[in-house]
């Protein structure tokens, strides 16, 4: 049983003039970062001082690579990559925000998939994998972020990574231990008691309740939370004021293996 | 006197499927090869290929960054960028290749800035001093290439940095040791005899004489060579041969301080 | 004396998923609406609603073409382009802009240079003359909103185009009827009121009052009206109240030559 | 029985710096050219130069609209797009060429969709009809290049436009007058001579066989013909003189509805 808990949240998602997110506001609440690496959204500039915010607040940062695809948000899957273009957008991204990081006195010390590269390496071996690799081959010491359940845990695993099993907040689970796809109604949950008191059984269970009401085992390292709706912010104040009371510590997913 | 001279050459200049330059002859002939890093050419796929040419022919890589243009090539400049935001952007690239360079087996020993970025450089302190700063925050061992007598130099010396004094083969010198521009007659020289004895001579004596017939003393520690011009492979073959019957060894620069 | 009076606001200035400015207040206010073009902001889909936006609210639309710089907004120089590259560049987000208006049912009627591309050409006789020759080039029906005293209305002269004259409601002017730069003190005004009484004596008197008190013939065809500063919505709103006291209508610049 | 046939072939490919084709030899075999529009290829100055070079030398000019794809070259699909927004995509780089090609005293004729958008076109109702819709709401005499037999005529027939019917010179055809896949082994021709006899028959019976022998009527106004393949030049030259020999004239497709 686990009695910490990692909150992650996306930040550094604006780009150039155009801003996005309340990092302020959720910096205050997270306890690790995913920063946009400047393929799908971010650029040096909002690097630096996402790290920088990150140090101040003493918040671990990792990477949160996407598919180049600016316009898009990297939201759309990029059909067609080979496992070697996906493994070196990958590390590219990794090795600037690697470098800025340096560069701010701080350090990267996970990596998380974001939009439609996880969706994708959720469901994809060789995605997954080429991501794992990555890693592994930038740095085997980083922590992969992996949605419990998915194909990312075998491929980190593939890899001898050190992992962190993410679970989101306040999304409903199939009976399989996958997340209910957003097309369904109840797949996203909206009150702040119900996900907070979800959040709490897993991180005291180890297991997540489904749909049809069958406990799902599931490990769980850290919780994702978002900035970006309606709401956000006050769902992730509710977590952790819940998991306070739980007695349960916010903290930074650990490095050991 | 050195005995020994480093050839450098621009590689990994295509984007996507547009190729550029002779990268095949070229690493031939050059010691180490300054690589584009995505900002105004190249991108992760052919930053990878370029590194895993340059290992398997035990070239030095070095980071080749530019300003944010890919349209332009970099051959524009960006007026108006702060300093923090030259240092961030040279620190973003240095870091993409270095994980590049590290998933690929070999390693990123120098930098070398790229065209209106260097150009700009050589004349102003604030960006020649930003880009010795990123280098110095990301990696205090890499080596900074610097165009002799420029401010470059200065600014290497201020951040501490290992530099390898560079010198043009193809262009005519000033009195005071600056590149003749290349508006005036002569700037660029184009025998591939005059070139090689030249170079040699620069090598020997650590001087090289002006226009007006002057000797300047300038340290020589690397070459530029290119090869996207008509006839420049012809002049880095001439070169290497005269370099060679002159006993000087061609060799990577020496990364000591 | 002119009993009518423009007012013009930028539009559209969004990209991709991330917003900027106050478009939906904004339409409310302004007579025509200037439409980035995708160079520097905005994107097709983008100009398409911006363009049903102001279909629906009876609103001009004109083309706002940019350097090409997405990141940084267009504010910077691109220094080195030819007076050809201009023009294609300028005649390139012209006909986009036709194009998705034609589509959606509405006209483009005017052409204003957004950022540095204005600011550029207000100084510079090629630049100011290339964007004229792009617009007469393209549409010579087309309406080239220029600067009140500034190198683009001489170069719309010489291409013959019609012209709107622009003022800022916000900003102080010299005596030789340049705007102060924003370097200096009290170049831009803040108090609604004082912006709304010195708007209707350009309209009345053709004229304007220079820092020193000195009173500038001006001629007045459109005021530029913001929405992306704070209290920005609040002063057009004022404008447009004070306008209306003082009986002049507020409408789209007539197209006669 | 057609005694006409139009040769089409892409151009402008090139970007910034970097050159793609051999747009100066097919410039001399083609009789009307598909034009990159700055989004998987080109930009405004080369597409200015390409409407001159068609001018020049008295051939047609078309929108080649692809995939906001710069870096896969408008090869990969980009899913997920609905339907306005690829109609907004393809009225884009139809308007900004016209404009170039406006200003270059030429004008736009045709629209023939590039790479994955012309691929997922050929199969997908939705994008089909999209690209017709755009053309459609751009400028309803714009001929559409249609691949014949695909989804793309039927598109252009229910928007009532102007079809021009392409087929493949050097590609195999199934018996239900579909491409044989280039995944299987005979889908390409190489043989110069065969692949002129063919199209030669093409013109002349209205018909294709296909590669089990069966003769399939296939509505031939205009044949692809390609730059940027080994020995493409000697094909299309190959193909130009048996046209010759066998008293068909080549010649931009007519505009007749």
């Amino acid at each position: 049983m686990t009695s910490t808990i990692d909150l992650n949240c996306d930040l550094g998602e604006s780009f150039g003039p155009w801003e996005m997110g309340n990092d302020a506001a959720m910096i205050e609440l997270a306890t690790s970062v995913n920063v946009a690496c400047g393929y799908h959204a971010g650029d040096a500039d909002i690097m630096r001082k996402t790290v920088e915010l990150a140090k101040a607040r003493g918040v671990s940062v990792g990477a949160h690579p996407g598919y180049r695809d600016l316009h898009g948000f990297g939201r759309r899957p990029v059909p067609g990559l080979t496992s070697s273009e996906i493994e070196n957008l990958v590390a590219y991204q990794i090795g600037a925000l690697q470098a800025i990081a340096t560069a701010a006195g701080h350090k990267v010390t996970h990596v998380k998939a974001h939009g439609a590269l996880s969706n994708v390496a959720c469901q994809d071996d060789m995605t997954a994998k080429a991501i794992a690799n990555a890693i592994k081959a930038v740095d085997r010491n980083l922590i992969f972020v992996v949605l419990a359940n998915s194909k990312l845990v075998r491929a980190g695993e593939a890899a001898n990574l050190r992992m962190a099993h993410e679970v989101f907040a306040d999304r409903a689970y199939e009976d399989d231990g996958n997340l209910v796809s957003r097309k369904k109604p109840g797949a996203v949950l909206h009150d702040p008691k119900a996900i907070a008191e979800r959040v709490v059984r897993m991180v005291q269970d180890g297991a997540v309740v489904s749909v049809t009401g069958k406990v799902i085992k599931m490990q769980t390292d850290t919780v994702c939370i978002h900035g970006d709706t309606h709401g956000a912010v006050e769902i992730a104040r509710g977590l952790r004021e819940a998991l306070k009371q739980a007695g349960i510590t916010v903290a930074p997913f650990k490095t050991a293996h």
